[in-house]
C-alpha cells in the first residue's frame, strides 16, 4: 500500500473530523426555519464500504506488468476502494452517488509515481496500451474533472501525484520555488515556512488540494488579491505528454507568442501530467490582520470594494457577504458567554438604533499584509473607504476567528448530506458593472426553481476576490430534496438549480467558474462562454496534442465537439 | 486614397522630424570616442522614392472587385508607395532593405477597413482566394513580423487598420473601454483624456502603435509596474478568422480551461485579425512623478530595484541604465549654461569627492503615481531603500526631461545610419537571480563579435521593467559596419552581432523577446525558449486553426515547422 493519504471515499476531509452544531445555539433553529430541516433528527451513519459493489478491474496484464516495473509493485495499486476514492472528486453530485455506490466506470488501476521519470513511463505506457490518463491531485475537485466518462471502454488509469510533494528548490533572489505538483497545500507551506517564506495560494479547499490540482484548474486563493490567482504565481512549469515534456521556464514576463505556460494552467490533464512549476513566494510578511467590516447593505459593501480596488492601496483579502451570507455566519458562531456575548449582542442593538436593517446588514472582512507601517495605512486608508460608505469596522477579533475556521465550511455539506439536504457551491467573475445584475438572476433564479421543485431552499453568496475591472462572486445553495412519489431524483432536482445558477451567470455577463475550474460539470456552458470560435481554438489545441483522447477525456469541452 | 497616416517609407516617424546633435555638445565627442563616427559629415539624404524598383501588385482582378465591394474602391490601394510602407516593419534590418530597394516581396493590395464587418468581408474573400492576410496597425515592428515570405507565390493583402481607431464605449463601474484594434497610441490616450481617463500604456513606440499591435506581439510599456503589460490590460477580444469571430467577453478573471484569450495575445496575427478589445482604463492619477536617482554602480542599482520589487510599494516606472547608457544618456543632454549646467558638473565633482568612480555611475528613473499622500508615501519607501544601497536622489528635474524625450530615442537611428552606422535594440526578461549574468554573456559577446569583425561597437543596457520574480533588460547597441573588399555585407555582421545577444539571452536563463514580439527575427530561438514539446503546442493551435496557412504565414515559428 502507499504512503498517500487520501479525504474519506464517501466526503470531505479526514476520518473523525466533522461538523457539529451543539456548540452554535443558533444554527439548529436556523437551518429549520431556512430550509425547514430539523439538525436534532439523527444523521444517516457513515456508509459502509462493505456495502456497496465496485466494478473489477480490467487493468489488462500486459499494461499492470509494465506500470508495476516503471513504478514498482507496491504502488501500482487495484484496491477497491482506493479505486473508487479515485473515481470522483468532491462536489455534491459526487458525494451522492458515491454513498450510493453509483459506480459506472472506475479507474482500473491507481498509480503513484515518485518521480518525472516514472510519470513519463507511466504516461508512454498508457497511451501505447491505449489506455486513459487521469491525473489526480488531492480528490477536492467539484466540477467533475476527475470522473471517467462513463463509456469509456479502454483501461483507466488514475495517475496520483500524492507521492511527488517536495518543494526542490528555492531561487531566492528571484522569490521563486521549484515544487513538485502533487504537494499538498499544508504541506507545501510546512516546508516553505521552514525556510522563511509562502506562497501565499490558500483556495478553500487549501487542506485537501495539490500544486497540480491548483494549476490544472486555474485555482484561486483567499488571498489571491495580493498574491495573484495561481495563473500568476506560477512563471514555469513542466507538464509530461506522451513521449514528451512540455518546458516552460521559469520567466517574470514574455513575448513568446500565444501563451503555452496559459494553455497548461486550466488544461484539467487534457494537455499532460503537470510534474512540478516554479511558483512565486514570499518572505513571510511581519504582520498579518483581518480586519472586520459591517455595512448596512449588499449595494453599499459592493460598493465599497470596488471603491477599495481602485484606490492606492491593495489589501490581501477583500471578502464580504451578502445578508443571507451574514446571518448564516451569525448563525454558526459558538455560543457567546460573559462580557464577549453581551459585546457581540450590543453591536447590533446599537446599528438597530442608528437605523440600521438588521436583515440587510452585510459582514466583510479585509486582510493586509506587510511591515507594521504599511499594514496601519492601508487599514487607514480602507477604513476611510468603509466610512465613506456608511460602514463600520469590527476590529480583529472576528478576522482572527475567521483565518481558523475558513477551511471548515466544506465538512458542513457532508453533515447536511447525512440529514437528507443537498447543499453546493457555484463561483463567477464578472466586471464590476454587472455583479448586482447577476446576483439578483442567480437569486431569482434559484428560489423560482426551489418553488418550481416545491422546497424550502437557501442561497447565499460572498464577494471573495476584487480585481480592477471586477470581481468573483461565489454562491453556496442549500435545500432538501423533494421526497415521495412522483418527486424527481435528488440529484435531479439539483441539476435543475445549478444549471439555472450557471446559466445566469453567463446571462448576466459573467464566466462559468472564477476558479472551480470546467471539467464536465460546467463544459456544456464552454461555447457560450468563450464563443464558438474561441472553443474550435481551444479543440484545435487539445486534439491536436491529443488526437487519440487518452488524457483525461471528456473534461473542459462539450461531449458533441470530442474527436 | 485613404486618410491613415503612415511613417516615413524609409524610416522612423514623421516627416520633417529627425535628430540633430549640434545642441547637444558632448554628443559627437562621445560617439566619435565610442564607435569612430563622425557626427560632423554630411549624412547621406532621405533616399529618393523614385530611384527604388518596386514589384507590380500581382492582384488578381476578381479579388481586387471583391475588395472594393467590401470596403469601397478608395480604400483598396495598389499603389507602389503605400505597398512598400506596408512591406517592411522599422527594424535596422527593415530600414537598410528598404533604403536599398530591396524587396523581394511587396503586399499586392493594402486595404483599409472601416469596421469589423469589413474585416471579416476582406478576411473571407482573401483566404477564398487562397491569399495571404498581413494585419498591419502603426508599421513598428522590430521582429520582422510585417513582412511577406519573400517566396510567398500567393497573393497577398496588407490589412491595414489604421481607420479603426475609436473608443467605442467605456464601462465606468470597471473601469474598462471597448476599443478597436487601430487606434494609435496618442489618439487613444486623447480620446480617453477628453473623457477623464488612461490607459496608461506606453512603449517606446506609442506615437506610431496601435492596441492591436500592442496585443499582437505581448508589448509592455513604460508604466506597466503599475498598469501591467498589455496582456493584463486586455480583459476581452474579438478576433476575425475566416468565417467566425473569437469573442472574449471582459472578465476579470476565468477558470475556462486553456486561454483563448492568452492564444490570441501574441498570435502577431497567425489567429486572425483582432478587431477591438476591453482594455482597463484608469481616472487620471492626481499626481505624477519621475525621480531620478544615480547608483555607485550596476551591482547595486540592480539590487535597488530588485529591492524595491519586494518591497510593500509598487512604483510605475522602475528603471535604471547600466554605466554605458548613462554615460550615453549624459552625452544627449542639451547644453546646459549658467547655474543649471553648473549644479549638474557639481554633483558629478561631489560624487568623485565621495568617492565614486564615475565610470560606474548608473542613472535611474523611477516613477510615482496617485494621491499626494500616496506619492509621497512610496516616494520615502524608495528612497530609503536608495540609500541603502548607497544611492542619491536627484529630484524631479531629470525625471520631467526623461519624460519629454521618451520617445524620441528611435530618430537617433536613422541619423545614425544616414551615416552609416546600424543600431538596433533587443531585450529579455529573466528572473533577478539571472540578470547579472546575462548582462555579462550579451556585453562581452557584442564586444567579441565587435572583434571578430574588427569594428568599434558600443553596447549599453537598461533595466526597463520589474516583476515579483524578475526584470525586463533592455539593450541597445550600434557599430559602424566594416566596409571595403571582402568586407561582409553590413546586415550581415549586424545579424552575426543580434543572433550572439539572442543566443545569451536563451544560454543565461531568459526569453528570446520581453515585448518586442517573435516575428520571424527571433523565431528561430522559439524552440529553444519554449521547449519542442512546447512548440509542438503552438503548432497544433496555430494549424488547426488556419490549415491553408492563409494568416501571416512565417511568423511566430521556425520555418522548418510551417504546416
Amino acid at each position: 500500500m502507499t504512503e498517500v493519504q487520501h479525504m474519506k471515499w464517501w466526503g470531505w476531509g479526514v476520518e473523525g473530523v466533522t461538523f457539529t452544531h451543539e456548540n452554535k445555539p443558533n444554527f439548529a433553529p436556523f437551518v429549520l426555519d431556512k430550509v425547514g430541516l430539523d439538525l436534532w433528527t439523527e444523521g444517516t451513519p457513515p456508509p459502509d464500504f462493505g456495502e456497496i459493489s465496485v466494478p473489477a478491474s480490467r487493468l489488462p496484464g500486459v499494461l499492470a506488468k509494465g506500470l508495476a516495473s516503471a513504478v514498482g509493485e507496491g504502488n501500482v495499486v487495484t484496491d477497491d476502494q482506493d479505486r473508487v476514492v479515485h473515481t470522483y472528486g468532491k462536489g455534491i453530485s459526487d458525494l451522492v452517488k458515491v454513498r450510493a455506490g453509483d459506480l459506472p466506470r472506475v479507474p482500473d488501476v491507481v498509480v503513484y509515481p515518485a518521480d518525472e521519470d516514472q510519470v513519463r513511463e507511466v504516461v508512454d505506457l498508457a497511451t501505447a496500451a491505449d489506455a486513459v490518463i487521469i491525473p489526480f491531485g488531492g480528490g477536492s475537485n467539484i466540477s467533475g474533472s476527475l470522473t471517467p466518462p462513463a463509456d469509456e471502454e479502454r483501461p483507466i488509469v488514475s495517475l496520483d501525484m500524492g507521492r511527488m510533494n517536495k518543494v526542490l528548490e528555492i531561487d531566492e533572489d528571484s522569490g521563486l520555488a521549484r515544487v513538485q505538483a502533487g504537494v499538498l497545500g499544508p504541506d507545501l507551506e510546512e516546508q516553505l515556512a521552514a525556510l522563511g517564506w509562502t506562497a501565499g495560494h490558500q483556495p478553500d479547499s487549501f487542506r485537501h488540494s495539490t500544486l497540480g490540482g491548483w494549476i490544472a484548474t486555474r485555482s484561486s486563493g483567499m488571498q489571491s488579491d495580493r498574491y495573484g490567482d495561481i495563473a500568476d504565481i506560477t512563471r514555469g512549469l513542466r507538464s509530461v505528454l506522451p513521449g514528451k515534456v512540455v518546458t516552460i521556464r521559469p520567466l517574470p514576463s514574455t513575448s513568446t507568442g500565444p501563451s503555452v505556460r496559459e494553455m497548461i494552467i486550466g488544461s484539467e490533464g487534457r494537455l499532460g501530467v503537470v510534474t512540478e512549476a516554479w511558483i512565486h513566494v514570499h518572505r513571510v510578511p511581519e504582520k498579518r490582520l483581518v480586519v472586520a467590516y459591517l455595512f448596512q447593505n449588499w449595494g453599499s459593501a459592493l460598493e465599497a470594494m470596488r471603491t477599495i480596488s481602485t484606490s492606492d492601496v491593495h489589501p490581501s483579502i477583500t471578502r464580504v457577504s451578502d445578508p443571507y451570507e451574514t446571518q448564516f455566519s451569525l448563525a454558526t458562531q459558538k455560543a457567546q458567554t460573559g462580557i464577549k456575548g453581551k459585546i457581540s449582542t450590543g453591536i447590533f442593538d446599537l446599528l438597530a438604533k442608528r437605523g440600521w436593517d438588521l436583515n440587510e446588514v452585510c459582514l466583510s472582512y479585509v486582510g493586509y499584509e506587510g511591515s507594521p507601517k504599511h499594514v496601519a495605512y492601508q487599514r487607514k486608508a480602507v477604513g476611510k473607504i468603509v466610512s465613506a460608505h456608511g460602514g463600520i469596522g469590527l476590529g480583529t477579533g472576528p478576522g482572527a476567528m475567521y483565518d481558523q475556521k475558513k477551511f471548515d465550511t466544506p465538512y458542513i455539506r457532508d453533515f447536511l448530506l447525512d440529514r437528507g439536504a443537498l447543499a453546493d457551491v457555484s463561483e463567477t467573475a464578472a466586471p464590476w458593472s454587472k455583479l448586482r445584475g447577476i446576483y439578483e438572476r442567480v437569486i431569482a433564479g434559484a428560489h423560482r426553481v426551489y418553488d418550481e421543485i416545491g422546497v424550502k431552499g437557501y442561497i447565499m453568496c460572498h464577494l471573495s476576490h476584487s480585481y480592477h475591472a471586477g470581481a468573483c462572486l461565489y454562491f453556496t445553495f442549500a435545500f432538501p430534496p423533494l421526497e415521495g412519489e412522483g418527486a424527481e431524483a435528488p440529484l435531479d432536482q439539483y441539476w435543475r438549480l445549478k444549471e439555472v445558477v450557471q446559466q445566469s451567470f453567463i446571462d448576466g455577463g459573467g464566466t462559468l467558474s472564477h476558479h472551480h475550474g470546467v471539467g464536465t460539470d460546467h463544459a456544456p456552458w464552454m461555447e457560450q462562454d468563450i464563443s464558438t470560435a474561441g472553443l474550435d481554438l481551444m479543440v484545435g489545441l487539445l486534439s491536436s496534442a491529443d488526437p487519440g483522447r487518452n488524457l483525461n477525456p471528456g473534461s473542459l469541452i462539450p461531449t458533441e465537439r470530442e474527436w
